[in-house]
């Protein structure tokens, strides 16, 4: 099977490479943007991919939602089979895409866009097919468990972590998708739309990492834990589904806090299969690119899609979850959460342990505190 | 498609409940022992169900090599596809039943044979097609996990932890397959035929926890050890494979000391994807029947097979692994390892860390002092 890369960075080169080395697939022509051209194998204009016969198969690794999707649509409605690592596109355009790829009778699979090169979409979707999936989630962005673990280990504070993540390829110059936890985000929205068939595009929550400081980081784990960011799907009654993402407070060994690096944590609960959990490097070149070579070879036995064939766009509903939150606020803000006990203050900084109070709530208290100049830092609590 | 089980005991009640309920697969009949067949369904004729022309495919989860073995060629011959959660009955003929279902043009998967729920085959045969397996292992028996678990939380000495699995239907009644490692061996074989397409047959080392006291646990605990049985295969010279389980000493905090009860984490290194671990039930009814039915959806979208198609029976070569060693023995047996540093002594028994010895050594050592009549306990010890 002759497999076209759309573009060339960090991950296409990956793809390209391993694509020499695959036994069933071979390397077609690469596109890059217009005056990069310099070898033989590189193409600017997408019209000599699609109109390109010899091409059966395209990976998309260049990020974005346009022109992604246009060409996506145009290679899937000229025949090829369509394979991604771009969350923003699937979490944008998933449903479109999955619909277009039936009608065209082509695969259309995205395991490298959730968990880099952890097969959680892949099994899930396996799963899917004789077992009901009661939760999906985990730690699905690696930029931020980078971050998290220097500053555990080390003390460092956040902008240093940052710095060092970026310094290491980890997070982009901008990184206002990873730390505010929109990357990790779009990822449980894939989750969902494979295990429910409904891809939330509305109601969704998701707090990051970008209001933790080093101070925060001393307190909770002199209190015995560890901070991940977790996200979190369920379902939820009319068809709706849980999807969000917040910081959360982990026992040191609990399971999650021997997730250290750039390393991602997903999992799924099966009604059968029990709790199922996958650790593993959730970004990187070789990560990303073997995710996107273990879909283009699934096609050749048959892999065709990850979406069930009636997947729809919905709306969140977070209105049944709810958990204790570990908050740090302004002293004169100390009313906005029923207080369960209070850890520490110094007549400013207040830190306390919240009664339990829906995810909803915590997360639109914690945005109108922050639009009156309050700063606050909160995490879930994993209790028992 | 229609699918006949062979077996209803644990596992096969599950997995005749869950094709009930499972889209595109339907039950066919059940083979019970003669005198067993209390209900429509139930057969006691094997060729009652091979010579049914609307059986598509055969579920086997009786255990045990034979009748197993002749039952699955006849259904292979018959050109009915066959999946087994049997890790006796692959390990000693997988590359027999390779070849001949290969022959009928028939799927012969078995992904509950190692891991039970944990879908560690199949992601490892997937991953085969496009990376480089650089090793496969991990914690792959929950009977002794759970064991090993209870003794290091609770104080519990060996008899009580084995009666205590035994009641809640963890272990069998003769529980010497999981205790002795054999059953964690016969898993990591299936691994490496997986990996390497070489089901080593000769030269493997099992060491198992049967020699594990209170004792060792407070000792080892106190120096912050945790113990788990781990089974190990990597690549070996000249087409063999390294291939052994032995209980392994990791530091609290280390991912594999999270691993509590019966759970499993199996894990595979990819050259491109790195580490991947894969965490789950290891053993169970539902979880079991939850990888068959996985398996048995898997081939109506075109599964085929799991070991490659010149996958051959072959030799363990363990020359080259090599570990330093917590060893229990007694006094009078000090020089049989060259000893890094002596832990405690009480003038009879004494607790050594050894320089790195070879595992082909270690476990020959053991083997001999034992026969001597020697109590010994060893554990190879993580470091670093």
């Amino acid at each position: 099977m002759k497999v076209a890369v759309l573009g060339y960075g960090t991950v296409g080169v990956g793809v390209y490479e391993m694509l020499q080395a695959a036994e069933g697939l071979e390397a077609g022509p690469v596109l890059v943007r217009p005056g990069k051209e310099n070898e033989a194998f590189k193409v600017s204009r997408i019209e000599d991919i699609v109109g390109d016969p010899t091409v059966d198969a395209v990976a998309e690794v260049m990020g974005g939602v346009e022109p992604a999707f246009s060409y996506a649509m145009a290679a899937i409605r000229a025949g090829k089979h369509f394979v991604t690592s771009n969350k923003a596109l699937v979490a944008a355009k998933g449903v479109e895409l999955n619909r277009a790829a039936r009608e065209a009778g082509v695969s259309f699979l995205f395991s490298a866009a959730c968990g880099g090169g952890v097969p959680i979409l892949h099994n899930l979707a396996r799963a899917v097919r004789t077992d009901e999936i009661l939760s999906v989630g985990g730690i699905l962005n690696g930029t931020t468990n980078f971050m998290l673990d220097q500053m555990q280990s080390t003390g460092k504070d956040y902008a240093d972590a940052l710095r060092e993540a970026q310094e290491l390829g980890y997070a982009e110059a901008d990184p206002t998708a990873d730390v505010t936890g929109l990357d990790a985000l779009r990822k449980i929205m894939l989750a969902c739309a494979v295990a429910w068939g409904v891809l939330p595009k509305e109601g969704l929550l998701n707090e990051g990492i970008d209001s933790l400081s080093a101070a925060d980081v001393k307190d909770f784990m002199a209190r015995g834990f560890v901070c991940r960011l977790v996200a979190s799907g369920q379902p939820a009654p009319e068809g709706k589904v849980s999807a969000y993402v917040e910081p959360v407070l982990v026992r040191a060994g609990d399971a999650e806090s021997a997730v250290l690096k750039n390393y991602n944590m997903a999992r799924y609960e099966g009604r059968n299969a029990g709790p199922i959990a996958m650790i593993g490097q959730g970004a990187g070149r070789y990560p990303t690119a073997s995710a996107v070579l273990r879909d283009l070879s699934g096609i050749c036995v048959g892999e065709a899609a990850m979406f069930p064939a009636d997947c729809v766009e919905g709306v969140a509903d977070n209105s049944a979850a709810a958990h204790a939150y570990y908050v740090r606020l302004p002293e004169a803000c100390a009313d906005a959460f029923p207080v369960r006990e209070v850890l520490a203050e110094d007549g400013e900084t207040l830190r306390v342990l919240t009664e339990t109070v829906s995810v909803q709530k915590m997360h639109e208290t914690a945005r109108a505190l922050r639009k009156a100049n309050n700063a606050v830092f909160f995490a879930a609590v994993r209790e028992g």
